[in-house]
């Protein structure tokens, strides 16, 4: 098992160490979870109660913490508690699991896939007529790739991932379990003789360096494509609807969804659980909030929460609107008295 | 590669031709992404700046449009542009993947299963005992039939979706990957001993011409059955819960969902990230919001929205008071005035 | 097929019988659609419409139904209807699906995982280097358990279930299929080269009793582990994120999520579509509110609604706010005419 004490661990994150410097640790915790033997870290400095609490044997903190009470606990500041963390974790990290070349027991592949060099297909996988796929890929076990598909060099793709027919896949892609490409969008013509299915006959593109998190969705297009640029990261049970573009370095977190035909240029975020309309487009760096839904266009930059959506200080004001109301209810009733008094007065 | 002149277009939608009728396209894209060999379409006439901007080929428009400014392209007037699209990509669409008839390498059949003609069992799909396969139905690869389930006649079942035991689907029945049928009610006592599980012992009924998107998911009732009736067309990741009936033609939008017992009547809409209630009816042809929960029965012909959801006068009535709002303010910020007035004046 | 009198249901239920005590019943269902044939229930006594409308033979009712006008049904009146309804389902009850012990046709189980007694693994199952598995558990069709993964005594893992490497499942765990355990949580850091990964390098830890529904996930801990304690039972489609910890008997119903690093303590529950923010704790016995959102920490036993989610009163008060307005607006207008009659008044 890895050991460091604090003094190597201090000297790797370039911190200033605090406590004694022999004391050693064989894994990283979370600040409450932390015990005697672990490195922990607080990255807010507002949270020194979990620091005073936690029994982690050695803590990364950041300059706002240097004096904090620690007990007996070795601390470290750190210029970027964030980054030393990562650091810490990948000497300690297990070793990943490994997937070795070649096409494991009970996987099924066409013969006229064309595989390339060092590619590990997992068991009983299904791999289809005409599929490409490029050196250094991970296909996991019970995943099922459709005929004409083509999937790019050094990609993970989690087992039990199901990807359609025709659908093009870039480098350094990332699949959870469960994601779905390439199912149909959804569209329908209402007609006298009940609602009849438009035929989805397009692809699903997702460019270089993509990650899309367990269960979500990226649906077919109707035609052209459905298009997921460079650099995008997904989170579980995102939807993707048909014909949708999601700009590079774009982050869709968890359970969120987009309509049809909507746009997301470069760097958009979309928070846990909002929605964005069919057909609009949604300007580069825009933040729509969580469990927000954006309705229309909005210009770049834009910052937008509410259902609808609208912007932060109209959004705040909406909110403020019952201590605003019972103000202005006290006003009145001061206007009541005071217009009673007048009307005495003048009575008199 | 299916190529047509923008001419034998327009004799095929019966549209009217304006420009070079010789202009050939070999394809059909989006009017943002179509190329000059590509026909593309304009589908509402407020986007006359998209048409400007596109460099697509040839162009369908509605009559709106007709004396649009469109540079060098084609444009074909049409009475109905979707009908005409749809016609259109019926021409170019690639040809559908082919799932051959018969049992994939590495399928799982209980011999006790009876399979109808021309079955395709896709690969390390598993049957159960006793299931009842219709003929020219598709079962994908990677997909769990559980014992005693019945299904119908061209049914498409995708890769990888779990259909549990005792479950009965319709004939042409579509399942997107993922999806899951018969997945255990969510149903518990809580108890003194903790919280008891309350066995699901009913079924999932699905009914013709349903089509059921990605990774959505219907429960088994807990007696009885859960019901989706014919031609309801329910999309990716939405969440039907044990002993909910889905009226005839009701359509399901993305990431909505119903909670136990509901009944939506005929033809009822919900739509994106919606969600029903327990135990309540929504009457027939409802429309709810997306977004919006509605948490009581409502009539027939109800449009909802909200949270909770309310009749459309009085959510906008809601989502309006911040201006309404203001202006009171106003009103009483004047009446002060007055009043400081009428007292000066008074006491002059 | 089994078959009961009624007057041996009302003995078995300790219930009271009004009407015909011969009636023999096959089965259970909803009292929308039970048959003459069928017993059903009214669970709640305001639902007298129902049961007068229901064509059940034989209806089991809480004392406010005992003088209703059922026709020619019978009725028994019992104490607790809810527990009378789970003792009839057991015996009307179908027996359930079996699994058989032993390693099925088509799986892969890899020689070094450690198989327990009487374990099934269904066709097609994949299991990883250096897993265990308890006695009696059942692993569905299509499962995929990645390396050095352990799962308890007598679990239920239904068919195409994911669960990836080093993660620890207690005794009794039911997991629904398409449920996905240790997917990557959702780290990234944003850097001048762009969107950088952050290793998630934890585990998933589910204890004893906990139900799963189908295709919900629960991520990987960034470090540690994320923590589902004993007797949580969690709806269809809920996402967990990476780090989140949930106290036990806490219920999290269908389409919500936490977020990363959030707490929730002992018996908490989220109801449908709601969310919880990261880095926060829910105090022991939160009922947070359906499609709301909780933003920060709150109490013990706090009820919660809204977005972003606030105490009952508040909300309420915020619901209320268009007839408040309105009111007031007329208490304005009133002020108006007074003002108006007093200036009048003073320049007569």
């Amino acid at each position: 098992m890895k050991q460091m004490t604090a003094r190597e661990i201090a000297d790797m994150v370039k911190g200033t160490l605090s406590g004694n410097p022999d004391r050693a640790v064989t894994g990283v915790n979370s600040i409450k979870e932390a015990s005697a033997e672990q490195l922990s870290f607080v990255g807010n400095d507002h949270y020194v109660a979990q620091l005073t609490a936690s029994k982690a044997g050695v803590v990364l903190v950041g300059k706002g913490l240097a004096e904090a009470d620690a007990g007996d606990k070795t601390l470290i500041v750190c210029e970027n508690v964030d980054a030393a963390v990562a650091e810490m974790l990948a000497v300690f990290a297990p070793a990943p699991a490994v997937y070795a070349p070649g096409i494991q027991p009970g996987a099924v592949v066409d013969p006229s896939a064309r595989i390339g060099e060092g590619v590990h297909i997992g068991s009983n996988a299904v791999i289809g007529r005409d599929v490409v796929i490029g050196g250094g890929t991970v296909i996991g076990a019970g995943c099922y790739v459709g005929e004409k598909t083509a999937i790019g060099n050094k990609c993970t793709i989690y087992p039990n991932v199901t990807i359609m027919h025709r659908c093009k896949l870039g480098n350094n892609v990332i699949l959870h379990p469960g994601v779905v490409i390439g199912g149909d969008g959804f569209g329908y013509q209402f007609t006298d003789k009940g609602i009849v299915k438009v035929p989805q006959t397009g692809i699903v593109q997702i460019d270089d360096n993509v990650e899309i998190g367990a269960n979500s969705t990226v649906d077919r297009a109707r035609f052209g494509r459905t298009w997921i640029k460079h650099d995008v990261k997904i989170d579980n049970m995102v939807m993707v609807a048909h014909n949708v573009i999601v700009g590079e370095y774009s982050v869709l977190i968890a359970q969120c969804g987009i309509a049809g035909s909507a746009e997301l240029e470069q760097g958009v975020i979309l928070a846990a659980q909002s929605g964005v309309n069919g057909h609009i487009t949604l300007g580069a760096g825009t933040k729509l909030a969580a469990t927000s839904a954006a309705s229309k266009s909005c210009p770049p930059q834009s910052v937008l929460l509410g259902l609808p959506a609208e912007p932060q200080r109209d959004f705040l004001y909406r909110h403020a609107l019952p201590k605003k109301f019972e103000r202005l209810s006290n006003k009145v009733k001061d206007l009541e008295a005071k217009i009673a008094g007048l009307k005495a007065e003048l009575n008199k």
